[in-house]
């Protein structure tokens, strides 16, 4: 670990003093396609963080009794109370994804989702929990790369699933999916920061400081190098139509 | 019991028949100035119900822990799944009534509140719940004149409280709180229903012929009579001004 | 409302706010066949206690996620804290009960049941809370008088069920289930209390009584007459055979 | 990383596919003085296991609430579904620990504990999850070396706590309330396996091993190397007076 990554690892401790301090509250969110690196970042994010006040989330299926409840309802209880960081691996934005490509809900449902999760995460962040929202956007090619590689790793075998061949197939399913969800539930409040996640190291180095400028204290945040505008950038529409975020 | 409640009551039923059938889920909220009948009401309401698909949820004070999360955390869980019937006794407007006559809460934390509530109710609504909001309003000489009853009955001491003293006395800080609630939070998607209550039997028969016209399927509906529209109303604001909430 | 019920209501709101005060937990379970008139009773004892110190847990079916669990995971939430009463109306013993007779669950973990529930009961009451287990116990011809009144009975729709004709039909496995579930789960830290539940009035007034004198400071219970013991009396096993429980 | 480890993380991994068919639950208990190394041993652990079917568990303080209510209640919530692997990070051994040398808890409570986890832990091991409960022993030289380094660390300030101190203080109060804790809580279902610490590679590679004994399918297990009996062994009462565990 070089001298840079270092610092990263020093400032988010630094930073999640403060926040044990204040009581600040946080919520970082990881989105993307399979194989897009949100594991592997959570881990570096999280290396030297408290394990008492940080908590990361990865919801199993729904049971069939939260299947008829209020869609939110089973990741209300997650949100962090006082000085913790709630980091959710795949999210409520499940319902934007993968459920819109696979047919698991309904297309009411789907549209209800994209009508309330501005208003929910509105409230959130009215509510003072800072919301760090962090789309890993990966390359065909390197997806493809990656799940063959994963398919032949004994280590990767948990993360081998029915759905890489969906993956690869609906590729462009995906890819319209991913348009309307960052177009539909990018609000001021509560704005998508996409990552090229291609090269995983520059990928993490830069969710690293990003999340540093976003939530930690002036005086921690000050020496923190700004994230690599080609890899780190918010989110902005127009740039979907000349296939920015799409290379 | 009469034959009238007793239809009532038969209607209830053949509604909450429906609800399993069909996964129908309801919330009704009840609130009002202490002593105005919730309990009473809540009682009529519940008595041939289904205990399993029923469920009364009056919480106890936040916990420390609580106190920090977001406002609407601990009422969440509560919310019905399929089939299912809710009822708040006293709900998350606790922090547009008491907290603000009693300062529990910062005014910056009701104002967002406010701001938050028409918003999460449309999410429940359009989720597909059924919401009832209802306001039971009592008198000010009938509240004087039941917390004396209380005061003196060995059989109310559970509802003594420190704060009885405080209804009297914060009589017009509670009215204020009250038309700034019902003014902010009266929405086409979840509206509040004022119910006249010092007549304790003219108010629940109104609060039962309003749920069933609100929630049963239309045949059952059909043969229930209208609610007293003296008795029971919509919200209206500019009503308060000439003061016909307020007698 | 007699003289004498008044008092009994009147010693029940002594008692909670003497709980209220010393922080004492309580949980009455009350169990027996269909028909037993677990729902009237509990709500006789509920009528003037506080809304927010009682709690009474009937819960639905479990989900497919609960069915995988610790058995008891899905009652343990519901557990009291400082002050608080929780009646459970049916509890963990569903898997004594209605389960063995209808197969439910596998002998085996019907056998578990058995073996875990006096061990999860010991570490309760040595906690701290008083657990009081409630068995009404009807008659063959009186069951089959209520459910052929239920059937008939507008007002009682909700409680009509398939497993009403099974209640009849297995009357003889439900008894060897109750035998047997008592007899295991009859413990000197958690006994069964039996109430020959055939005369609603006198039934209610036996368990009131008790509950008084079970869970009431001394100088509340002082002057509450002991309940009748042809009404109410702690199970013995030796009873089983000479057939005093069963008439 | 080396040829040996990879095997153990390959077989780590083939366990857990194996349960996520057979729905097998497991619980993994880390407990051990401060430094000892449970939460590097932990990340060992789950570096390739499956984000969704491995939930580690640090509980913050409990709240105002939690503290009145029974004392496992706040952990059962945690307890695994099918398939799961539930890691406590400390547990409800804090009671046995801790809690004893800083005077957290009554000695009336800590007496309390020590009889009911056995019947508690026979439980859920009756129940069919495999519960593994791991020691990990660190000499006071070692400690006083990690806490030294610790203080000094800008990327371990979140684990310097005033705790800190107390750990070296009381480190004979502590070897007590181990030694309380190990004797009266090794049962036949839910023994101890203590590992020695000092060397942080060695009881990485010993806990991974031993897991995998106890928790994996015979032909996954088949080819793991036992672990090294001198890092790795049961605890045995009798040892403790002759001061093996400590040395």
């Amino acid at each position: 670990m070089g001298k840079k990554t270092d610092d990263l690892q020093r400032a988010l401790v630094e930073m999640q003093l403060a926040a044990a301090h204040s009581g600040e509250r946080t919520v970082v969110i990881f989105e993307g396609r399979d194989t897009a690196g949100k594991d592997g970042a959570i881990k570096r994010l999280t290396e030297h963080l408290s394990v008492r006040l940080t908590r990361v989330v990865a919801l199993p299926k729904p049971s069939d009794r939260e299947r008829t409840q209020w869609y939110f309802q089973r990741y209300v209880p997650h949100l962090p109370a006082a000085g913790e960081l709630v980091i959710f691996n795949r999210s409520w934005y499940n319902r934007a994804g993968v459920e819109v490509v696979m047919g698991f809900s309904t297309t009411a449902e789907q549209a209800e989702f994209l009508r309330d999760a501005p208003d929910f995460e509105r409230m959130l962040v009215e509510s003072g929990i800072r919301l760090v929202k962090l789309w890993l956007d990966i390359s065909k090619d390197e997806q493809a790369h990656r799940l063959e590689k994963r398919r032949n790793d004994p280590l990767k075998q948990l993360k081998v699933s029915d759905l890489d061949k969906v993956a690869e197939a609906k590729w462009d399913a995906y890819t319209a999916a991913r348009d309307t969800m960052l177009t539909r539930t990018h609000t001021p409040l509560a704005p998508w920061t996409c990552i090229r996640a291609d090269d995983k190291h520059e990928a993490r180095t830069a969710i690293l400081r990003h999340l540093l400028h976003r939530t930690a204290p002036a005086d921690i945040a000050h020496d923190v190098p700004l994230p690599d505008p080609d890899i780190l950038f918010p989110f902005e529409a127009e740039a979907l139509s000349d296939g920015r975020l799409e290379r």
